[in-house]
Order: C-alpha cells, then structure tokens, then sequence
C-alpha cells in the first residue's frame, strides 16, 4: 500500500493508521491530508491509532507535524484509540505531542470537532445578520 | 498487523480495509464486527475498501458473509470507496454482493445507515405511547 485512506464525515477526515509508516507512506500521508482539508473545507482531523502497539519518535514527529500543518489550514487534529502503553511511552520518550487533542475513541473525538464547529458557527451567526431572509 | 480496528460512530461501526486479507484476518474481522454490532447496539457497519486495488473472490465471499451475519443481528452493511476498476472485476467474477448494499464515500454510507435507523425510529415513536411524559 502506498496510500493509507482518508474519510471525509461531516466536518471531519478520519485516517485509520494500521500499518508502520515508514518515510514516505508518512509523507504522503501529510500531503494527501493538507490537500483534502482544503479541498472538503474540513475542519478537523481525526486519526485513529488503536491498531498500533507501538508509537516511537518518528510516528510522534509525524502526528505533531500534520497537526501543525492542519492548524495552519484551520482544522484541529484530534488522535484517538491511543493504548496505555503508547501513552507511557510517548511520555518517556518525552513527546508531549504539542497541538495534537487527544479523545479516548473516535466517537468521542468526533464529537469534539463537531463541537468546535458549532462554537465557531454559533459566534459567526452572532455577529452575522440573518442570510435567511429570501425565504 | 492481527486484527483490523472497528471504529464506532453513533449507530455506525466503521472499518477501513487497508491490507490484503489473508484468512485468519478476515476471520478475526467477522468475529470481532459480530461481537462488536452486539456489544454497541450497533445499526449499520461500514466498510471502506477504497484502499483495495484488487478484490479476489476471498474478499467478496468475506464481504457477503459479514452482511449476511450483521443482518442476523440486524445491522445494514454499507460497502464504501468500490474502485472502479474493483466493481467491474466484482462483475466479471460473478459476484454480486448479495446483502452487501454500496455508496460512493463514507459520508453517503453514514447517510444511509443514519436514514434507515430514522426510518425505523419513525415507525417505533408513531407505534409507541410517549415516555416523555415526566418532564
């Protein structure tokens, strides 16, 4: 496999990681995502890694990256199923992970973006008039 | 890589199929959806195969049986991302999904699973005296 899929749901792309990035699966990875962010208009990213037993510093860099780049474009990135283990260890690796929310499963983590979207339309439609007017 | 993850999200369980199923993959992937449908009161379960290049017979006869068990336990299962060149070979091999329905993407698939759960609560609140009555 040379692409790992990307789901558009609602406001959201969801990305299942079940195999070892390597270098290019993650670079590919992160350009696929960038562009499906601004093609969908989505406003956040879910990345499901319950699959994976083991997280070391090149997987951490990777997420922290394509979380960076997400906020640029405007989109929160959310990483869910994380293990224990993973979280001992990403912790004892010293990855803090900077940018990157954290929800227990995808569920809960969709819920999460679903909710900044409606923050930020509730603060729009505050301060916008009404464009509802024609019917 | 011995067990595919199974996300889910509100009625739905979603799969994404990444790797090549050998058997003792696509067994544990039955065996999993089944307890997981029950475990959730899930309604639908949505496989995405937009990964797949190649559907062999093996893949279509999983696909067919995950159908077939999921409507035992009453679950709809929405086949999603069907390549092109995927559905054509479907065709040519004579297998045509029994029990399997398809939609373009996820979000249709979502869409369709989220339709027939209304559908059936639409029934059951127009059956049903109102519980709502203490507020």
């Amino acid at each position: 496999m040379d692409r790992i899929p990307i789901l558009k749901l609602g406001h959201a792309l969801l990305v299942t990681i079940q195999v070892d990035m390597h270098d290019r699966l993650a670079m590919a990875l992160e350009e696929d995502l960038t562009q499906r962010i601004v093609q969908a208009g989505a406003k956040g990213v879910l990345i499901d890694i319950s699959a994976l037993e083991v997280v070391d510093s090149f997987i951490g860099r990777t997420l922290a990256n394509i979380a960076s780049v997400s906020r640029m474009l405007d989109a929160d990135t959310v990483v869910v199923g994380m293990r224990p283990a993973v979280a001992i260890t990403l912790v004892e690796l010293g990855l803090s992970l900077p940018g990157v929310r954290t929800a227990l499963n995808a569920e809960r983590g969709m819920a999460l973006i679903d909710r900044s979207v409606a923050d930020v339309d509730g603060d729009a439609a505050a301060g916008a008039t009404d464009v509802h007017d024609s019917e």
